[in-house]
């Protein structure tokens, strides 16, 4: 399958390095590719700058926004959740349209300290704000729960006895997400949220995330759904 | 132990009644004696009022918010988080300094419909404002994330294997809480969170935990953190 992956950051790397070695057809989307294939500093928190990383995918291609949205049949927003409404113009409304959009995306805003606050939250949330913007892409989100290597190997973790939740509008992109995300990556258990606004509840989950990072000294958790 | 409980509703009901049946000398706090006693009307979601439920659990006694907190060695506010600054100021501030308070509240803010939002949410949390309001009382958040049945009771789902978490800055009253919660209530699984700023984690999954009962149907459910 063709797939476009917004983001070259630790979210992104991970689910292209994934996605092209299953065989898909990945093109990585970034603002200006000349930059990109120029930094080679490593990411403060230790993953590598993406230029360094894809020379050892060579499958992997990369491109503008709009070159990447082109390219693929199924987008994946990994950027930023500040940045994505950005990220998405420059991909170009007409390149986005039809599309199923992954977000995987989340408002972290690190301008008053860490942890950081949430850019958007309570009454809207980066998924809804993706939908009012493009209400002819099929928003779905999801993954944004996890840590990079949990999206795309759960089973890592209690032979993928954990949750992930989906929220979106169009029941028929929900399920092919949910498939693919079975089909791709392996997980069992994953929660129907509702309608696009449920994403608040996923994004917001993320101050709990993150102080259970500092309690547990790792970011390879998850939550299991017990009922 | 003398127990303060501040609070009528659902939560209120079920930490007393099962308070006094452990045999505790439990005292609920309440805005006007008369007005509690006379109000007769069942709760909307379903659960008695207060006046009606109490005849079936007569040691639990009734006053005002600052005669509980006078009896209370230990404190529990399960009032609205919305109106929970209010119940503290009428408690009295001399009656609350050196004590415990265990936090259940949640700043559920109904005013534009259901599923609720938040009152206070992301840069700040109901925990942080009781703290800050009163600095000399040992805030201790927990609870909050589940319902009122399996906070007194989570042996029900799984055998209690399923977590809480705490929040606080004192680490002696954190601990006296979290030998609390399993000694009175069987709670297996304890998260430190660490200080009380933690505590907006807790009270911002609360979107998440309202999706998630539309979701699965029940209320009387928890997330295990999988490591």
């Amino acid at each position: 399958m063709k797939i476009a992956i917004f983001g070259t950051g630790m979210v992104g790397q991970a689910l292209s390095g994934k996605l092209a070695e299953l065989g898909h057809d990945v093109m990585v989307g970034t603002r200006d590719v000349d930059q990109t294939l120029a930094n080679t500093t490593p990411h403060p928190y230790g993953f590598p700058a993406f230029s360094v990383w894809v020379k050892e995918h060579p499958a992997i291609k990369l491109g503008t926004y709009a070159a990447a949205a082109q390219h693929g049949e199924v987008l994946i927003n990994a950027t930023n959740g500040n940045g994505s409404l950005h990220a998405l113009q420059l991909a170009g409304e007409a390149n986005l349209n039809g599309k199923v959009l992954i977000d995987v995306s989340n408002p972290l805003d690190f301008s008053q300290g860490n942890p950081p606050l949430l850019s958007v939250a309570n009454d809207d949330s980066i998924g809804e704000q993706i939908q009012r913007a493009y209400p002819q892409v099929k928003v779905v989100k999801t993954l944004n729960t996890v840590t990079a290597s949990l999206m795309v190997d759960p089973q890592q973790l209690a032979g993928g006895d954990h949750h992930l939740f989906v929220s979106g509008n169009d029941a028929a992109a929900k399920a092919q997400v949910v498939a693919f995300l079975k089909d791709e990556f392996s997980w069992k258990e994953i929660v129907d949220l509702g309608d696009i606004t449920t994403a608040r509840g996923a994004e917001m989950y993320l101050p709990l995330w993150l102080r259970l990072w500092g309690a547990l000294g790792t970011g390879v958790f998850n939550v299991k759904v017990v009922q």
